[in-house]
């Protein structure tokens, strides 16, 4: 049984986070933090925790909360965790970051996309990229996870074994995501009341979202070479589910029989991404409340492209549950506690 | 470990049940049936259980099934159970039926209310009425568990302390509920299509809604005496969910704390039901995708009127849940094995 | 043609006005008031007016902007007109008051209701109630029009002729109402985030929401004596509409027939309000867009209620289509000019 | 004053058809056909009528109706009008077909993608593909009029200009789409169910939607060559709204300034077409109500891209509201009659 603390507990992704560790045999809260809710009762707010967990927020006080857990996750705004982490936490407690502060290994392009000087460039080598089912091996041995942000973990799963396997151009690649509202946060701003997102659709960060510069680190490493991409995201009224669409043309040979051979290779037996039989589009209701990430494709031979498609959730395989599954991967522990919840629909 | 068989299983209560009993301990999935989709694999209609469970739906073929397994779930329309049920079948596995066939003591009133002959009332008096938390002892016993309706099972929690104790008077006792869509099934229906729903509520089955005799009926047992009330059901754009507000005037001497002492008495120590603390409402998302009832009220000192509210989601407590929660009460199992899922925000 | 100011005109309501007037072909919009946007081009802020209207919000200089136009509304909040309002405005320009300010005639109920303090009591005489249909001839003379909330308009409309008419007992009378999210205003409000309210909903306000004193005063002047309600709304998903369920007591003799009569007497002819057929009840969507209300109603004689049930669009018959109905009458325009808009389906 | 009837009056298309012509001064509306409600009266099934017009829907005897009216607009299934149609009624009424069967000039085409056997091919060429910014002077002399798809309308639209004036590879164009629920119509179907599609969202048609080659057919016609697209539309949860985000690779010196003066070439003098301002994207929910196109761009350097935005309702501008502007065109009206309704937020 190990201890673990959430900071930023009160946001919709540390709301989560708290929901599964509920569930998790081997893992205990020890404590909450929140900037805006110290010293309120955490079920006084997420009310569905009412006589299920007793706890009150607490300030960010790291230095002293650090000594009571073995597991610290940060849900909190960018840069946060970069200007509080020293080297020296790092032998205290394993930091799982929700932020996109130790993503990207190039410190200039991540403050060129985020806006923000990086206040600990020198501990980015320390982190791995926590993309499950690709970067398994290196997460093991870490103690600073850089948890993969939702667009990308859902735009790379469903590109990576075709990237890796060379079967589209990835300078064709063009990446259209749907995203629920929650992945929005739960902050108070206008766009995200629900009659400014309620019956309406848009595009929004077209060319700049942050997002993008993720992706395309990673589909890089597995191209062996530089991928630009385009991306684009949508903000759609539900709560939760990230919808991506991505078309590229085929490279010389490539077809049903050879893709769907690459997605057997690499995902074949992760038992969080399920390959759709032919015929069948990923829905994000299939995934809601659930770590899986559905992933299908339809190849187009008028055009020679194909059409992939994957679906999860934002807050769990996009947030917290990825968080999660990296911490079971961390701590030797069965990589699906904590993260056996079904899919519920409607 | 015990072998389940549903009938109706492609239904939204029949899907949910599935959903529950692949999280139970005790219990395996022996066959699914769906008139609707017979010879299709179950995973194919509701893909959320894709590379989970791989069964085919099978035809009614009850005489044979019924050897195979030692519990029936029946989330069939009303009059199907009644048609096929004989009372040695009893002895072969126990039937929990989530119609309404079961549920009525006087068949006249269940055939003017249903508009249909009952098949088979001379069962009515082998069946016990399924409300956990009221009929605990009579449950463990019964072969036949005639499972509550949704609006029923919130009309009465919310109320069945107050009757029983004597703090309402049961004559002024007015229910108004509202239902997200789920709870109209999965027929294909117009007034049930999104278009036709989305943005819009209204109020149905006025002074009519066949659960009307079923709340009077449980709530005259608590009262130990005649109890008819307005019960008005709305349809609102959500997928799950039941939110009763029912109002009623204080007996002499009803206050605060004789109502809460009330709740306390008879909910107190129920794991299901949480009473809310003094200033909270129940809101139905706070119990989504979970088994428990949230109950809170005001009293209204310038009408001497209490306003009593309850919330549960209609497919897990107002249904398939309360179905579980049963089969756990008749065999022995731990009451909440299966139902430990707490509610999931946003 | 008149020309009219609009202050508070980003909000819902005053975009709603806004959206109106330009269609009312006797009125020209001379300027707009916002606070928050002050400096802002208004259709950046509500594009759907892009290439429609080219106008930029302006602080609220009152003293000087009064002279241009010849009616103001104000779609502000509470306390805002009351504090700048003077007597010798109202021989410059109509007023018409979308807040509660001069809706209800005690002050001391509004004070202890809205909890602030009335700026200038003395000019509540000056005020009339605006809901058209029952307060038309006051409306015609009045400079100070004090405009009704959703849920009061709703509500009112809904039980007046059953109360004039002396057909239900006034004490027993229990409202039930459900609101779309655009009724709680454009705000930055966590509790109104898109992912708070979807698939959710809660009664709230339980006893003490302000509209409750406004109905009650309203109604009793309908029956000529005291009359005390439980009001209780509930938020829903959705963007616009208001839905009442009103159940209470018959009196002796009343039934069908005299009900349909009391509506037919009072509203029979008013082309805003339409009483249903038989087996018909109001669902919000076959209003949306338009200011109409539309009624109906079932007897129960188990219980010797009645239940009657009404629906209108928040944003246009609860705020600003009875606004602009009201500045029709105070003018002498036809009352439906710039209100023609049909429901508009789905 | 003209004289119009609808055929297929009872489905979404159908009845918008019906509420704008309602409010159009040079024409009145004769008859309704509906073969699913023949006999009932029209208010019954679309309540927000009740009290505006009074007309029983017919069955479907064209021979007959047709000498009563000046224009018919069929808003039927695919092959209906085709199969009914005969040279000689084009003398004597206009007909505004809403389905595809006169869109496309090639008939293999057409029989391959919609599966059926088309029974007028004769006519086709009788026919004008009704997008009127792009084919006005075609649309005022014609008699037949395939009034184009929802999807098509605003695909089309958004990427004319680029096409057209060369600042685009066809070839590398990519249309992604969102719907809302309505565009797939009344029909009874699960698949349409408001608890199937609320809080989900999916990709269809991948690779096979039946509005490719016509998207195909008219910016082949705009290129001056054949242009082959990849088209996928999505579900996503709301009742009205096309939104398409098409990418494109730059021809050699296009950017921001020729791209915005092409569109200015071709729509700056179209009233329903409105091009956004730079740093805004069209959302679905400033144009709901209204037959605006509202279209948006972004260059992307990085990729040498365009991405394209456009957003309409898919019930006016991408139906009805469509075929209201071609009959104006046709019948000489201003362009505008009836279709003057500003879009409604929230």
């Amino acid at each position: 049984m190990i201890k673990a603390g959430i900071i930023g507990a009160t946001g919709y992704a540390g709301n989560e986070i708290v929901r599964l560790l509920l569930g998790h045999k081997d893992v205990e809260i020890e404590w909450l933090v929140s900037k805006s809710f110290e010293g309120r009762n955490f079920a006084d707010i997420y009310r569905n925790f009412f006589e299920i967990l007793d706890m009150d927020c607490l300030g960010s006080d790291l230095e002293n909360l650090i000594d009571r857990v073995d597991v610290i996750f940060t849900a909190t705004p960018q840069g946060y965790l970069s200007s509080v982490l020293k080297e020296e936490m790092l032998e205290k407690a394993v930091f799982i970051d929700l932020s996109a502060d130790y993503r990207i290994k190039d410190v200039e392009i991540y403050e060129k996309w985020y806006g923000i000087k990086h206040a600990s460039p020198e501990l980015i080598k320390r982190a791995v990229y926590g993309l499950c089912e690709v970067n398994r091996d290196d997460i093991r041995n870490t103690r600073l996870l850089a948890n993969p942000g939702c667009f990308t973990t859902c735009s790379i799963l469903t590109a990576y074994p075709l990237i890796k396997e060379q079967l589209i151009d990835p300078d064709t690649l063009i990446i259209n995501a749907l995203s629920g509202v929650s992945g929005a946060g739960r902050g108070a701003k206008v766009q995200n009341l629900f009659s400014e997102v309620n019956e309406s659709a848009k595009a929004y960060g077209v060319t700049t979202h942050r997002h993008t510069p993720e992706i395309e680190e990673q589909l890089s490493y597995a191209y062996g070479g530089s991928v630009t991409v385009n991306f684009t995201p949508h903000l759609i009224p539900m709560n939760r589910g990230i919808l991506v669409t991505e078309t590229a043309s085929l490279r010389q040979g490539a077809d049903e029989g050879s893709i769907r051979a690459a997605y057997e290779k690499h995902f074949g037996r992760e038992f969080f991404i399920r390959l759709l039989k032919d015929g069948f589009n990923p829905e994000t209701r299939f995934v809601e409340g659930s770590n899986f990430t559905d992933i299908g494709f339809k190849v187009d031979r008028r055009t020679n492209r194909v059409v992939l498609m994957g679906a999860l959730d934002n807050l769990v395989k996009g947030a917290a549950g990825q968080a999660v599954q990296n911490m079971n991967i961390i701590f030797g522990f069965d990589e699906t506690e904590g993260l056996k919840a079904l899919p519920m629909v409607p």
